[in-house]
């Protein structure tokens, strides 16, 4: 019966002289007759003592077998004596990419061209532990609170922005479109009576610029609750979502982080996250400006990404959290169906995070009339609207909602330079493959 | 404070006053001076009883305050007997889909053009509460079992199945295509030592006909594994994925399967999953043949939908459920990557739940030079799978998986005729909205 590299050491305490091992060979050390194997699995890393020379290749898969002994030396405590080798799967020996390498010396296009081999990296693969963290925190923490997961479909016949930057797709004889978010969707379901859902899905950009906040292709966490009175509930509830986030991957990942420690990952405390301020956007400019000021920066006239990386240091220094939450964002800067406050705010926030917005949401009109009349003044025909527009028209709870994107929370956890290291298969304007 | 109507009973035995409850008008009954509405939330229907003519018209979204009092009567057992009440968004007047009505009276077509509206009858809402269900009770049981969740690309530059039934899209420069299944990167996955992996994600296929158990977007629940000898350990697999299925859609959703109960909603008790039988293929085929003789039916000679019916109905004559899982498909079935039994069998399987296949896997060939020498008997040039074919090239374990389709299995828990119903937003040939 086969036990994971993790569990090798309580096999020796026991004194287990016939467990069996499996994985990839990440490297191997010949000392004089006998052979060091650092054997990898899903669980970690293990040490192999074999007397003999290893005439396998590195990242080929074997079965071994042997007694399981307790050795300071040996990671994780204890190593294999091998009595028995079987080889499952050999591999060509040009390796491309050398998996057992630091990974952080090596391009990121060569670790994005050589996805199949760079995901075997432990570190590479910690990104994606911790992702997976994050997906299961942010549902189960909606779940508790009484939210529905829904799936809807990605592909629409226009775009909620108002039809730029969309892919289109050839569907049968017509063309329809990549959703960029299923926020119509989302308060369609709302408005259905299921009153709170979430939705963790790929959303679709067709923006041509390539920076290292921007993917085609990215994985958004959405939320929409219906019953509430302003942004401020969204607000409260994704701190309760990243507190819990923060506090599972804390709980769960805490080897994965230590493999990017050298990057600063890390988490915040859930206590802290209970303390990021809540700035509204006119105090939030004034901060960005105070701080530029301090570098001898530019003056800042919107929340642009300076803003948010001083925004940030700000809240960092003053409220011991590099997260901020920014509210009540002037009209102009916010699409039609943002929820007044006043004629020239709204009841919108961004999220921002370690010096990124990860988080982009607020109240929506709810009013089919006053929508109605807003319209024109975005320069949208109602007309095109009218799917949109019958979601009010027949009864409507006061609503919002927000999204987090994914590849930037986990970016942001783990110190990546680059939100495509945190996408298993990123899509930007050149890569389509792997 | 806001209750849910679910509460209003608990409420009452508490003798509150001062209850407030949210929700839409879902019926109105005028009884002399006196008004009984009911109210729907997200918890279920409640009743209200206003001493006045009630002017608001049918799905308007209302709050309510008044004293909770035990009512024998009234749905639940309680009903609210109002001394305030606010409307919060009007609902027109022209509703043109009837929500309080029987749903199974009206035409599918209609059903899914008014899907804002449809979406509200308590009876269409119950098919995604059980989708949400059996979407948290998958992942719950994979990750016990130490999976990690992926998110993959759905962009991509080929398909597994060798490149029809793609749909195609635009993509800056140039064509790529809508995954149909994310088998390859999930194989890329369990190759890079995540050894267990699943997703939850939109597949695509662009066929063009239209039966009630296709859809053209579909929600894949994928699986794959790593250091399996065959099929049989992805079935034992299955079977527990099924069985935490079955028992949490119990346990979570009995209101929701009464309100399909008409069409025999139901869920098999989980110890019956483990005895469904597992039928290798040509005594599955006798099988099939043996009950289609007995209803003078045609000879069968594949596993075709009739097939899948005949052998269901015999596993829930035979052994009590109406699962059964046939193994041993012959090479000629199955694609390229199947891994050989022998020369005329594969280590695959297809899991057939009440009538209809709701899964396909199987274990997949993991050797580069076998895989090589395989692909131009099955008419596939190796220097266009040449990214596959790398999973394999550098170590990878003896590996397999399955997917199971998210909107077959919710219709057939649920008894629905279409797996169109069992879809939020359902694409088909012609329908792209809403």
């Amino acid at each position: 019966m086969r036990i994971l590299a993790k569990d090798l050491k309580s096999a020796a305490e026991k004194g287990e002289k016939n467990a069996v091992l499996s994985g990839w060979i990440h490297r191997i050390r010949e000392l004089g007759a006998v052979s060091f194997i650092v054997l990898r699995d899903r669980s970690g890393l293990v040490q192999l003592v074999l007397d003999a020379k290893c005439d396998l290749t590195l990242e080929s898969v074997i079965t071994v077998r042997g007694e399981a002994a307790l050795n300071e030396k040996a990671p994780g405590g204890a190593e294999l004596r091998v009595t028995e080798i079987r080889c499952l799967s050999g591999a060509a020996p040009d390796l491309p990419f050398q998996v057992n390498g630091d990974v952080s010396r090596t391009g990121l296009e060569a670790v994005l061209d050589r996805r199949p081999l760079s995901l075997r990296n432990p570190a590479v693969r910690a990104i994606f532990r911790v992702q997976s963290t994050i997906i299961e925190a942010f549902s189960a923490y909606l779940r508790e609170n009484d939210f529905t997961e829904i799936k809807t479909s990605k592909l629409v016949s226009g775009g909620t922005e108002g039809g730029t930057n969309l892919f289109s797709v050839d569907y049968f004889d017509r063309k329809v479109y990549l959703a960029q978010s299923p926020q119509c969707y989302k308060q369609m379901l709302v408005a259905s009576g299921l009153e709170r859902v979430f939705e963790v899905a790929q959303a679709y950009r067709a923006e041509k610029h390539d920076t290292p906040r921007h993917l085609n292709e990215y994985v958004s966490l959405d939320v929409e609750m219906g019953f509430i009175e302003s942004e401020k509930e969204l607000i409260e509830l994704e701190k309760g979502i990243l507190a819990r986030v923060f506090e599972e991957v804390a709980r769960k990942n805490s080897g994965d982080l230590e493999l990017w420690a050298k990057n600063g990952a890390s988490v915040p405390k859930p206590e802290a996250v209970f303390n990021a301020p809540v700035i509204p956007y006119e105090e939030a400019l004034g901060i960005a400006n105070e701080e530029s000021a301090k570098k001898k920066g530019a003056r800042i006239f919107d929340i642009n990404p300076d803003a948010e990386r001083y925004i940030c240091e700000w809240a960092l220094r003053e409220r011991g959290v590099d997260l901020a939450f920014v509210n009540e964002f002037p009209r102009r800067h916010r699409p039609f169906y943002a929820y007044p406050l006043d004629s020239v705010r709204t009841m919108t926030f961004d999220a921002l995070f370690r010096g990124i917005e990860i988080t982009s949401g607020g109240r929506r009109q709810h009013d089919y009339n006053a929508q109605l009349e807003a319209l024109p003044r975005f320069g949208v025909k109602p007309e095109s609207m009218e799917d949109y527009l019958s979601i009010f028209k027949y009864g409507c709870p006061p609503h919002g909602g927000f999204a987090i994107g994914l590849e930037r929370l986990t970016a942001k956890i783990l110190g990546l330079a680059n939100v495509k290291e945190a996408s298993l298969f990123p899509r930007d304007r050149r890569r389509v493959t792997p």
